[in-house]
């Protein structure tokens, strides 16, 4: 066992602490500080610029808990587009849907990507996937200026609003979302902790609701973001986001770790403190 | 701003850390050694043998989940048991319920409850009810032993299964427990976590499943536990837990920061590798 420590510091006063068992990759791209290494209890785990990503032992938390509630209650999930996911778990939970045709991906950073595949292989194991069209580019440019055929389903997998991800939390982009996003289409996106980064969580829910008609945060645990509870949001023109297509979820309940229908109805009930 | 920083370590693997603004205590008790400290974002926070138990910040998540569920939905709620729960918390829920007559609490270490009260008056607020018969002692002789009315509903809020709780996780504390909890009667306990301590959390739904005739775990954020997610369990002869008394519910939800009856039901929501 090695004595070295990793640690994601979180504002000035927490600090998240991992062993680290080797290190994989430490590189400075051309828009972030990437990290791999191979952690004692967590497998390996991908940092950007200091902030924990995605770790072996527990992305199928928040892989599944973004994906599946809106894959399971859109009207139709045949075209999907996935902004960010540059380890390839959210193109992953996106492809076990049989009904998918197309997944879009547009990541910004070529090389997490590379690191990704190179380190992460039991974490993104769609890439061969024909019906993945993975692009790399800035999915603000994407969504405001591709000529493309409506999504049924976007995913925006973003990493904290520090770095190449600030301008994934503006109005702008949402509207942008909304342009190739299908009229019954379902926009889902992580939406950070509503408890240790309670301003952020609320300030997404107040600019996606400028947006979009209707807005509902659903909670699960991400053991990595080391905040108890995290949150994501479904958003669109009208879509319940817990009136679940049985078929669909059957289906996937067989693949998941921790989705299942009672969680997916379960995660919609809003704390009561964050109720208005 | 210190520079000093407080760890819990979890076994070999994961640290967090909180930085420190100010030591309170730092005592080696019978039983443990107390420390309780200022954060710079938690507010208090208490640990015993170097194990976060409870922050300011954060302590309703846990206290308001052990409690509220099994208060809303046993059938009477006249006498309660908590067992453990130095720091005043549950003891304080309980008595929110304004069905409770009498709260009998039985915590080992009195250095845990005298630290508390000076250090924690924001937590332990109910010090002064007189429906509180606060008892020095060992939980599993009074269980075993004390000569008593049957109590309705029956908390254990005890730390992880070392030092002085190891006995709190054992088939005979449990069936203790069945001898002082009345036939309508409902037992609810923290059962740690569910992710990171699986193998603990398993266990301690195998022996209640050998003492209970009805077992039911359910989850929620815990966030200075650090994994995640948290589970809690209720057990009895056969009250199913999510069915809520409203009245009791409502009257609770106007003073909960966590719990409200979605919330409530939402939790016993059994993530999909926990099912058989």
């Amino acid at each position: 066992m090695t004595n070295e420590w990793y640690y994601e510091q979180f504002e000035n006063h927490t600090r998240l602490g991992m062993r680290v068992r080797r290190r994989l990759v430490t590189e400075q791209s051309e828009f972030q500080k990437i990290e791999l290494f191979e952690a004692e209890r967590y497998g390996r785990v991908l940092a950007l610029d200091g902030v924990y990503q995605t770790s072996e032992a527990e992305e199928y938390f928040y892989h599944e808990m973004l994906v599946h509630p809106a894959m399971t209650s859109a009207p139709r999930i045949r075209r999907a587009l996935v902004i960010g996911g540059g380890d390839g778990g959210t193109a992953r939970e996106v492809l076990k849907h049989p009904e998918v045709e197309q997944c879009v991906m547009v990541e910004i950073d070529a090389r997490v990507v590379e690191a990704c595949k190179a380190h992460l292989p039991a974490i993104g194991t769609a890439w061969d996937d024909p019906r993945l069209d993975l692009r790399i580019g800035d999915g603000i440019a994407f969504v405001k200026e591709a000529d493309t055929e409506p999504f049924d389903v976007i995913f925006l997998d973003g990493s904290d609003p520090i770095g190449p991800s600030t301008g994934l939390y503006d109005e702008a982009f949402y509207r942008g979302c909304t342009r190739v996003l299908a009229p019954h289409g379902v926009f889902a996106l992580q939406s950070e902790s509503p408890f240790l980064m309670r301003g952020i969580f609320l300030r997404i829910q107040e600019t996606l609701r400028r947006v979009f008609g209707r807005v509902d945060p659903y909670f699960g645990p991400a053991p990595i973001y080391g905040c108890g509870i995290w949150s994501w949001t479904c958003a669109s023109r009208g879509i319940d986001p817990t009136a679940i297509v049985d078929a669909r979820a059957e289906r996937i309940e067989t693949q998941s770790r921790y989705y299942n229908r009672d969680v997916h109805r379960g995660a919609f009930a809003v704390p009561n403190d964050l109720r208005r």
